[in-house]
């Protein structure tokens, strides 16, 4: 079974913003055993976009279209797709409801008329309920060819795609594709394909790819089989191989769960509690620990300690240690972390403090060096990095390594 | 004149990485004032690549192809450019000359065969070096349509586009486009549309688009011109009637401003500190300020005071307080707010407490209910909402609105 992406949306030929969703959504469909040959952009205009549909309808059996659905008069993916296919605009009384409910709970003072056009549906179409915005997902099918039309915005198409639009594929597709995540963090991807290059090379079913995130490589491995049983005869000898190969190193072999879930895991496993002392971070480290759910258990408070000043005053860092060495070293992060276990009679810190730029290099110190430091049972265990790539880039990786290191000290520690 | 991308690479399609070439070209094309229509994706497959190109040549007058241009057999991009336009293979002795050089002094140990099929061009082809890569760029000019075919990896690409793509295409447009953009925040975008219906309406050159981000809402107002003062004439007005319709409610008219940034530069021109009181925000508001470089002027520390202890330990809110109305309420983030000011020495606090679910909901305190304050001049401004969606979500709603409220009392109280 073929299946082609069109994403819809003058922002994306005009280059405003990246589009992730194509990514997100050729994952998935490779993840399904469906054949995916095209993808195409193409802006919010009729004609265009008309065409550039019956193209893919020609071709593919399933054609995905993101973007073009919200409530103003550029919009038009729905209508666009209705003329195509034939099928009327009908108002859906249930998407009128939840739109009414969605934009009250949301405090939009006036419904104004426009927002009504969300609730109008091609006839015969399955609705496809949004939780995060009021524009409906919708599944055409007509004559063995289906148009799956899903909402622009990442935080409203991922569920809608995770939850509903995945099971209807899974279904449509016979052939059974199971696969197995191994994420890995603080090994880059050609060292893991250094490593794994005999098995690559051999690989037929199951077959193994690596994806490259900030900071983390994610290794799939994907199998095809008549049942789940052989999936899994299939799938286990080298999801172990894979594992006994790159050790300590690998954080997960859960689809859906990230390194802040495996942390706070670990935290709570061994009923401790950390802090973080965060400098060129600026509090994003424990924005990610308050990505999970419950997350209070382990994490009570947490400091951004931005200049020398607040150092001193919040993480008892010395005065004489700032200076010598300045805020970027491996002294002050240590004086950080344990400065933060201190300051809030935590069990653990993991302090950060870096240059991430493009200002405050000097000589020895250049734009990308971050020191990263844990403090837990007595011990410091402090990492030096060189990152590169922009302010955003530096921070993003500081991050997920300070997180990753959390997740070692852990395992050196108590595990 | 018309241009469109092609993308080709087989990792695209698989989504194994995203597609950020796209987003660069595409930005460059619309700062040149090229028309762009279409983005594709394809594979390393001569068939499918060759169709897609032909119906590209058939409908624009520049194609800008990106991949498959590398030493291997699934690298096929030029040898199919070559056969659609019907231009035959030739050795380039420069090139020839410029890859054995480029592998000798990266320390090739070994220069394989396959490496010299990278010195065939089309022949009367453009040749763009590479100082970064083997593989040339290409110009390919025929019957009035024109190929520009350059390598797939970034740090290849943009260099050959900057230097040598971006000047050749510059001479070739005569037509100027100019745009401005007008952020807004706080405001929906159908409320918006509403707002400037008529002017939407009415729009013919210049034209206006609204771009929905998460909180915020762009307006790109673009006019086509033959001079740089007719343009401004054309965008002026129709930019100064849509500030004057959303009044306080638009932050910047700057293509690269961001909220944050807007935020950092009231500050520093009213010359005040701020320091930030999150619970449910966990950090990421302070994480939004340190994007902005040279944050630290204004921001010195922040705190993430995530269960009632920490807010009483860092903040001082009253136990009582935290007794009677909850750690979710009006009087706990007026609190924070003071708190934070006192605590730090700061001239002002953002503050936050909320609940982003999925626990932690009451009867009367349902997932979503956030509560924001800013403290400054003695003064605090309280807003309460009621966000939707997944706990990141809520979250990130939260963030926006806090730093927006930051600006709007910063201009009540100081403006």
């Amino acid at each position: 079974m073929t299946v082609e992406l069109i994403s819809v949306g003058t922002e994306l030929l005009m280059g405003n913003i990246v589009n992730t969703n194509t990514q997100y959504l050729a994952e998935k469909c490779a993840l399904l055993g469906l054949s995916l040959y095209y993808q195409s952009v193409v802006g919010d205009n009729r004609e265009r976009l008309g065409e550039t549909l019956r193209t893919a309808l020609d071709r593919s059996d399933i054609v995905i279209l993101t973007g073009g659905l919200g409530p103003t008069e550029d919009d038009l993916t729905k209508e666009t797709c209705a003329e195509v296919l034939g099928m009327p605009l009908v108002e859906d009384k249930r998407t009128h409801e939840r739109i009414e409910n969605y934009l009250k709970s949301n405090n939009f003072a006036v419904i104004t008329e426009n927002n009504w056009k969300q609730a109008l549906v091609p006839e015969g179409a399955i609705i496809l309920d949004n939780d995060n915005g009021t524009a409906p997902g919708l599944v055409l099918e007509k004559e063995g060819k289906t148009a799956i039309l899903l909402p622009g915005p990442p935080n409203e198409m991922i569920p809608i795609f995770r939850k509903q639009v995945y099971p209807y594929l899974n279904h449509r597709q016979p052939e059974l594709i199971r696969s197995k995540m191994i994420k890995v963090c603080s090994l880059g991807e050609s060292v893991i394909e250094d490593k794994l290059l005999d098995l690559i090379d051999a690989q037929t079913n199951p077959t193994i790819a690596t994806y490259a995130k900030t900071g983390e490589v994610h290794i799939r491995v994907t199998a095809r089989a008549e049942s789940e049983e052989a999936a899994k005869k299939l799938l286990s000898p080298v999801v172990k191989e894979i594992k006994s190969r790159l050790g300590n190193y690998v954080y997960s072999t859960k689809e859906h769960e990230t390194l802040e879930m495996v942390v706070v895991d670990l935290l709570k496993k061994y009923d401790l509690t950390v802090t973080t002392a965060e400098s060129c971070t600026g509090g994003l480290i424990a924005g990610r620990l308050v990505n999970v759910p419950g997350a209070s258990d382990v994490f009570h408070s947490g400091f951004v300690t931005y200049t020398n000043k607040a150092k001193r005053k919040f993480l008892d860092v010395s005065k004489s240690t700032l200076k010598q060495y300045g805020a970027v070293s491996e002294q002050t992060v240590r004086e950080m972390a344990i400065g933060g276990v201190f300051a809030t009679e935590s069990d653990a810190c993991i302090a950060v403090t870096g240059i991430a730029g493009p200002g405050g290099a000097t000589d020895d110190k250049p734009v990308g060096l971050v020191y990263i430091a844990t403090y837990m049972k007595d011990k410091v265990n402090v990492e030096e990095y060189h990152f590169q790539g922009s302010r955003a880039k530096i921070r993003e990786q500081s991050v997920v390594k300070a997180l990753d290191l959390l997740r070692r000290s852990i395992l050196e520690n108590y595990g």
